[in-house]
C-alpha cells in the first residue's frame, strides 16, 4: 500500500537513546522521588543529546512504580508544537494500553510525572487522559525565569484538577529539575516562546 | 530497518474519506463563513462515518483562504485523548510546512477554524502553534449542553490569546455547528468526559 495521501501523518517517536538509557522493564520505582529522579535525568539527557527542549515526563503505575511510558520534549525535531514531554508520555502510554482512557476499569491507576509543572496545554490535556495523579518537579516560575512562557492557566489550576478527581503533588526534586532548565539557557539553546508574536 | 523499539510511536493519520470529500487544492475559501462551512461539514462527516467525535477544525491561509490542513477528532480510533480536531489540524499543518512554528517569517499568516470553541487543552495549544487568529463555531455551552466537559479555561481566555497577538472571532455558523453536536448525542454515541472520575 503506497497510495499517495494528500496530507501527511503526524508521528511522534521517542529518541533512540531512551531505549539505551532506561533500566529494564522489570525495574520498579518505589517512591515519588525515585520516579522523579528518572524523569529529571531524562530531561537532562534530552538537553545534552540535543533531541529537544529540557523537559521530560513519564507515566508510572501508581501502586508498584512500574514505568508505563516515558516522554521527552520533541517540539523541534518532530516539527510539532504539541510535542511537549507530558503530551508525548500520555500519547505513548495510551498506545501501550490501546485506549485513549488510562482510567479504564481493568487497568491499574496511573500517575503522570513532569519535570516541570505543566503549561496551559498540558494542564488541559491531563483530565482527558485518564491519569489519576500528577506529580511535578520545577515550578512555572522556574521555567519563566529561563524565558519560557507557560501560557495562561486558571488561577486555581490545582483545584480544578482535584475537582476532577486528579490528585496533584508539587515540588518533588524541584531544585534538580530547575537546574536542568538553567543549564539549557546557559547552553544558549532556543527558548521558543509564543509571546514573541508581541515583540515582532 | 525493522529493529524492535521498546515503546510504540504515536501516530495520527486523517481518515481516508477526507481525501474524497475535500475540494481540490486550488479551491480558495474567501469568507470566514465559507471556511467554517467546510469545517462544520467535516464535523458532520466525522459523525456520520463514525471516525471520531463530532468536532472538526482546519488551518487556512488568512489572506487567500487556501486550506493548509484539516483536522477531525480522532480520539477513539487513534487511542489518543490528545487527538482533538484542533490538535490534529495544527499537527498536520506543521508537518505541511516542516516547522513547529506556523508564524515563521517567510510563511503566510494562518488562521485556525474550530467547529466548537476549543477546550482547555486546545486553548493552551494555540499560542505554541504560531497561529495568528482563531475562529470558532459552536460555544462551550453548546458542547456542555450535549454532555462534553470542556475543562477549565481561564475566565478571560479570549483576552489571554489576544494579549499574545492572536485574534479571536466567535459564533461563526454557531447554529449549524451546534446542530452537529446535538445530532451526535441523539445518535447515542460516546460522550467521553473526564469528570466521569468523580461519579465512579
Amino acid at each position: 500500500m503506497t497510495d499517495q495521501r494528500r496530507f501527511p501523518m503526524a508521528r511522534l517517536e521517542l529518541p533512540r537513546w531512551l531505549d539505551e538509557v532506561l533500566p529494564d522493564e522489570e525495574t520498579l520505582f518505589a517512591l515519588d522521588e525515585d520516579r522523579m529522579a528518572l524523569v529529571v535525568e531524562l530531561s537532562r539527557q534530552n538537553l545534552e543529546r540535543g533531541t529537544g527542549g529540557p523537559f521530560a515526563a513519564a507515566v508510572f503505575e501508581r501502586e508498584n512504580g512500574r514505568l508505563l511510558a516515558p516522554g521527552v520534549n520533541l517540539v523541534e525535531p518532530a516539527h510539532c508544537s504539541v510535542a511537549h514531554a507530558e503530551m508525548v508520555a500520555l500519547m505513548v502510554a495510551q498506545q501501550m494500553v490501546g485506549s485513549f482512557d488510562l482510567s479504564l476499569g481493568d487497568l491499574p491507576e496511573f500517575d503522570l510525572f513532569a519535570s516541570t509543572e505543566p503549561c496551559a496545554m498540558c494542564f488541559g490535556a491531563v483530565p482527558w487522559s485518564g491519569i489519576r495523579r500528577l506529580v511535578c518537579g520545577a515550578r512555572k516560575a522556574d521555567a519563566e525565569a529561563v524565558g519560557f512562557d507557560e501560557g495562561a492557566k486558571p488561577e486555581d489550576w490545582v483545584g480544578s484538577l482535584e475537582t476532577r478527581g486528579i490528585e496533584v503533588r508539587r515540588d518533588v526534586l524541584r531544585g534538580p529539575a530547575a537546574q536542568v532548565l538553567r543549564a539549557y539557557r546557559d547552553a544558549g539553546r532556543t527558548v521558543y516562546n509564543p509571546s514573541r508574536a508581541i515583540s515582532v
